[in-house]
């Protein structure tokens, strides 16, 4: 049995920082398996599995490939249905949807403008210029320019979280009494972000500081064994 | 059997506007139940069946009182288990308060500014005078001073609704491929600002509205059967 997850890393070879690989590694531990996770840069991407796959992760499972993160999320609960659920029914794959638009739409955009100095300094000389020219094209300005906003994308970032706040002041985990897919789509920003910067986005009685914490530790605490950036 | 939902009605008697009520209004529906609706002013709420409610909706199912708009669904969930599921599994019912969160920390800000007055329009005098002081209090500033953010806000909502945007663009119901109770708190929101106002939301092009339009239409049109606000 052969399981191979490409991933985006830092030119140490060992910090691989993707959000959405950091969801699949989550998972796949949660469904109790195993998987080699394979250091990729950005130009490697095109040439995963024989081409065709533009972002990561992709997931080789045994010969069966799969690209995107909540597919590979909803092939592991098809697939390994012995495993515990990441789900618990289809109610939860249908709103775990609306956890992933959130994270995407709310979180990312100002986690990318704060982190990204941080992040361009972690990668490979080669990974920078291709990083630089693919923000510069989304964000439409230079990079200079982009990083002008991270203090007061900094000072508005922890008004955005108050939906997650309400439901994590509630409840243990996005998913109810355990931690589901959901809880690793919003872990992928939070550790994304702990890896490549060691800038503070969560005061510490934050209870989605608590929260994080909590995912750093589970499956063994494979989220923590990764250092967090150094300040 | 007798089932009982009060909720908050305008001055006549038969505009019932209150979101978390409309919530239920198609929770109950969905699981081809009956109600019979009690239209209630603010100064009534403290005498609901006995006192101990602060809000509406109160549901007396032949009996059995429940109070708070989630618990009265997961109640209507685990009674009437031979009807249509509302959360459809356990992590349905987890992300739903994130749906919840969302809405009343995200959407129910903004549109209390929009509808201020519209809604105040519609109210008995004595419920204006209840509303006017529990809304200065709220806020900590005047009608006038609340109400002079509503440009503002109008204008900046339309961003908000990205993360429903991006969900509603992939499948049709927050539910997945049927409503669920997400759709129905959502609902609430939306039902609450067409029911108090004429004020434009959604553009006509809006995946949201789209799916607005889609709900208005479930169960019977029991939603558009309260008339929107004359503009």
């Amino acid at each position: 049995m052969q399981r191979i997850l490409y991933s985006l890393c830092a030119a140490d070879g060992v910090r691989h920082y993707s959000p959405h690989v950091w969801k699949i590694i989550l998972a796949i531990k949660h469904k109790g398996l195993r998987v080699e996770l394979k250091p990729l840069s950005f130009a490697d991407i095109p040439n995963i599995e024989g081409g065709g796959y533009s972002a990561v992760p992709v997931l080789n499972d045994n010969g069966h490939l799969e690209g995107d993160s909540f597919d590979i999320a909803v092939y592991l609960e098809k697939t390994y249905r012995e495993g515990p659920t990441l789900f618990d029914g289809e109610g939860g794959v249908a709103m775990a949807r609306f956890v992933e638009a959130f994270t995407q739409n709310v979180l990312h955009p100002p986690m990318s403008v704060i982190v990204l100095m941080d992040m361009h300094s972690m990668m490979s000389t080669q990974d920078q210029a291709h990083f630089r020219i693919a923000r510069e094209k989304r964000f439409g300005k230079s990079m200079d320019e982009i990083f002008a906003d991270h203090e007061a994308e900094l000072k508005a970032f922890p008004a955005k979280l108050a939906p997650l706040r309400a439901v994590l002041e509630r409840q243990q985990w996005m998913g109810g009494k355990t931690p589901l897919f959901a809880d690793y789509i919003l872990f992928g920003a939070f550790q994304w972000a702990r890896i490549c910067s060691p800038v503070k986005l969560l005061s510490n009685d934050d209870p989605v500081r608590e929260w994080f914490e909590r995912c750093l530790d589970l499956h063994g605490g494979v989220g923590r064994a990764v250092p967090a950036a150094a300040s």
